[in-house]
């Protein structure tokens, strides 16, 4: 078949609170199954604190090497909130007061109580030349200003505004899963007997263990289902030319075995 | 007081699963806590593929910038387990047969009838000038070389080997949560009067929004302990002075809120 290629992507997390283990990221794991959904293939994903020049840096290294990057985190109200005119920087635009943005924060502020305070205001301030991102829940935009995205940290609000953009079109991936109760040892030199075999194909092996029992789950992967559904057949008869028990299981996502 | 700095850590996370969204990283929150606990400050995390290329850039990279850096993933002993051999190579040293990690491995699989193929032998392949790192659970060690402490993926294997190790003195983190049923815009000119005028004290702004309701979580943090209490007590002023409730709450660690 021609060759197909995904759009590549990368998160970065932005906020101190994930490096001193006060909050436990949700942000990678839902974005990596998001774009995996969308055939788009997420490269790398950073995680850094709420510091000027490390998020400059880190968004000018990452939209260089990457198609696109999607940022989490620091566009509230409040000191701490940077990666807005962080990332202007990068792009080395201004961050001006956008009417469209203030519109909307007017309009889910009006006949709350709620202050349309300065701070407030802030979240209202854009950099020149992006394009607004919604935000369902609270209002304030997220934005995209060259090809990173700027989104929400709390996940709920980053959700529903990842669940609204418009991306590329991807090229959609295949992944079916062997579970098994061999050792990865022993299946060591048969799997990479398959990979070599199967153009395209990628066989991952992921061990796991529990008092008195472990085992493995064999996941094979690539973008011709033809060829992953072969190469998940030659790791079923790997198993049996071994003596081993295994069946495939095409439903296994998440967790950690 | 005098000027204290903590050592610095980087976590550089390895697999594709990760990325591909099949498994959800537990290995940064639970390293980042256990920085935390130890007064070493996690200033970067990143998650990469299986790619030997971009495994050793990443190590030459971080290795550079920070004190030390945890790898996680990649020594098993299957085809896709390369992260020994990339270390290996950001350093530009050999990987070799090593006779303590090789004898680990014997005495584990001693009577168990699970036989030392040599994919298992793998696992005992050390890079030269190595210092190993003990593995409990599964006898494959880990490994140091220079300040890169290249630890397994399984979080249980992950933290079993962390907990052996011996690492540098650092300086304990002190830091106070202040949850408040208040928008953080509604905070947010107060908070930044407080980080200004707390020297060494960071205040970070945390919003949580449910059907119906919001409220902030204001964390105070930073290394000498009276200052972080003065700013707490600050930010309860603060509530006080805008109308609004507030409480101490030294527990709060992790969630999202």
């Amino acid at each position: 078949m021609a060759e197909m290629t995904q759009p590549t992507a990368a998160v970065l997390v932005i906020g101190d609170e994930i490096l001193n283990g006060r909050t436990a990221d949700r942000n990678i794991h839902w974005l990596a199954g998001f774009f995996y959904d969308r055939g788009i293939r997420l490269a790398e994903a950073r995680v850094i604190g709420d510091d000027e020049a490390v998020i400059i840096e880190s968004v000018k290294v990452l939209s260089a090497r990457y198609d696109m990057v999607f940022t989490t985190g620091g566009i509230g109200p409040t000191h701490d909130d940077i990666t807005t005119a962080s990332v202007a920087k990068a792009f080395s635009v201004n961050v001006c007061r956008n009417a469209e943005a203030e519109r909307r924060l007017l309009a889910h502020y009006a006949g709350t109580g709620i202050d349309y305070n300065q701070a407030r205001q802030k979240m209202a301030d854009i950099p020149e030349g992006a394009e607004l991102i919604d935000n369902p829940v609270s209002a304030a935009p997220g934005f995209r200003l060259g090809n990173v995205f700027v989104l929400a940290g709390v996940p709920s609000i980053l959700q529903a505004m990842a669940l609204n953009l418009t991306l590329p079109s991807g090229v959609q991936n295949h992944r079916l899963t062997v579970q098994t109760d061999m050792g990865e040892g022993t299946l060591a030199a048969g799997l990479a007997v398959i990979e070599a075999d199967h153009d395209g194909v990628s066989v991952g092996s992921y061990p796991w263990f529990k008092p008195g029992v472990y085992g493995t789950a064999v996941v094979v992967s690539g973008l011709d289902a033809a060829a992953v559904h072969a190469a998940a057949q030659a790791v079923l008869g790997l198993l049996d030319s071994l003596g081993g028990t295994g069946f495939l299981d095409d439903k296994t996502t998440g967790g950690n075995t």
